[in-house]
């Protein structure tokens, strides 16, 4: 049976090259793992027993923890997360923590128990008590607080170019519709920067906010059509696309039509084709940037680099549709 | 600094037992998991180092390999995957191929490596060669010979049930549309329950595919048109929601309008709301039972069972849109 000394010679490389490539870690060039793996294959080596011996590596497995992946901004985000990751020769491994506390602890665990080098995610719960400053974690929208690094999208520039182009399309009276968690969430820049913008330009403007621990659809918009100073409204920012796209829906039902009555923004930018309509205006979140850099400061978090930013603001772009 | 054996005599079970708890082996009853962990959290126990010396444990990861994640039919079925894993105990690790065999066949040698405990895929190339008759594998859709067990919705069946539900809505003479791929496929039954159905319907019918490596939205369908025996075809089954969501798209520059001139069913069930327009009718992949099954098939493998059957083929349902 062949040795790792073997491989390590027929390879022309150390002994703890040919044990890096077979761990993956990520620090060998692809020309020097490519050969690594030409003399693995012709000697028909079987690295398992050897690797057992070398002394415990560290994890190259990366958690990605999402609230779900049935929904098409975190798939395209895990998409390109695992893209960037794999480049690097870090492996993802998935977890839809549903918002519940104990699965995102669970995972805290893991990366405490070096089970996992790092995570990245968008977390729902105070779990802020539970990490230290250095722990490499990135989190995703929500700026948990001070201690962990958060990329997020320019929200509130986001909720700024909502009202300018609302304006520009012709709305005079406008209202921001929004799903509120409790945790503090990067979220409500899109607010905040909505209703500044509109002080800005002295537009008529109200807020409709509902917690997603109560909401249902129903209910929400009837509550919001029956309030008298919604009347006339004629320009609606929603939180999310498809909150836009229910408002759109239910509108209906009052007589309103999208663009002639009402315009429309959403903010997410999860239309990947044409095909389907309405074709929502929107801003889009640069999800590839988001998940490419995350991945990068994650990167080196977990090399014990420190970072220059405690929040990372992604520019985001109005992707103009028809509802506008 | 508390040992192993505190913790197992303060949660009164053996060191085997609090072991297993840590390395979140899945034979452990929810009730025996929960008083070790409570014993390690009161002595602020740190598993790591004990953990290391114990002999190295099966892994509890499973692999998922998808074309990509980022397609609504892929994260739906995601999402259940990574939910009935975490009910017995099992992590997801997420590999998007992309097709590429390399990609695949890397996660083979970490199966072979005991990194992962198995493998749950879609799987784009002929990977039969280098994997043996009882290694914990499950197909989704691709059945890739007869050493791997393959789990399928009931493709035949669904595409009969297309061609019954066409000719039911109107239509009299029908035509196929698919985009192919070299591997062998279940998918390429959809075909075959179609033409069989027509036949025995006495229903004019074609099919028209071209290969996935040269297919180009516009030119598929612009061959398509153009073929005279195309004329008057009234009714579509394609082989996607997508391929038939392009359809009715790229007919309307035709002059066709769907349902009134054409009906046409998808396959899939992407769409899990009516906010967007057309509502496609469709045969709807059973996804959720789709995924648990093959979770629990899996396991069954890993715990080295021999299984029954070879293919798995799980009931469709057509579900009615506003497209026929």
């Amino acid at each position: 049976m062949p040795s790792i000394k073997d491989v390590a010679e027929l390879a022309g490389v150390g002994v703890g090259t040919v044990s890096r490539v077979i761990n993956n870690h990520p620090a060998v060039k692809s020309e020097t793992r490519e050969k690594v793996n030409v003399a693995i294959k012709q000697l028909n080596y079987i690295p398992n027993e050897v690797a057992r011996n070398f002394k415990m590596q560290k994890s190259t497995m990366v958690a990605l923890l999402l609230p779900s992946i049935w929904h098409p901004f975190f798939s395209e985000l895990a998409y390109y997360i695992e893209d960037e990751l794999d480049r690097e020769g870090y492996k993802l491994m998935l977890c839809n923590s549903g918002g519940r506390p104990d699965k995102e602890l669970y995972y805290l665990d893991m990366l405490n128990q070096n089970k996992v080098a790092g995570i990245i995610g968008i977390t729902y719960n105070d779990i802020e008590d539970s990490v230290s400053t250095d722990i490499p974690i990135i989190s995703l929208d929500r700026h948990l607080g001070k201690k962990i690094t958060c990329v997020t999208s320019d929200n509130y520039t986001g909720g700024r170019i909502a009202l300018q182009e609302l304006v520009k399309a012709g709305a005079t009276k406008v209202a921001y519709l929004g799903v509120t968690s409790s945790a503090y969430s990067e979220v409500l820049l899109r607010k905040s920067g909505f209703i500044d913008e509109a002080k800005i330009q002295g537009i008529e403007f109200s807020t409709y906010e509902e917690h997603d621990e109560v909401y249902e659809d129903d209910s929400f918009f009837e509550n919001f059509f029956n309030l008298p100073h919604h009347q006339n409204v004629n320009g609606i920012f929603a939180n999310t696309d498809i909150l836009a796209a229910k408002y759109i829906d239910k509108a209906k039902l009052y007589g309103l039509r999208t663009p002639e009555d009402v315009k429309v923004i959403g903010y997410d930018g999860i239309q990947d084709n044409k095909l389907f309509r309405p074709i929502l205006s929107t801003i889009r979140q640069p999800v590839e940037e988001m998940a490419r850099i995350s991945v990068k400061l994650l990167l080196r978090k977990i090399e014990g680099e420190l970072l220059e930013q405690e929040i990372y603001r992604i520019p985001v772009m109005y992707r103009r549709g028809e509802t506008t």
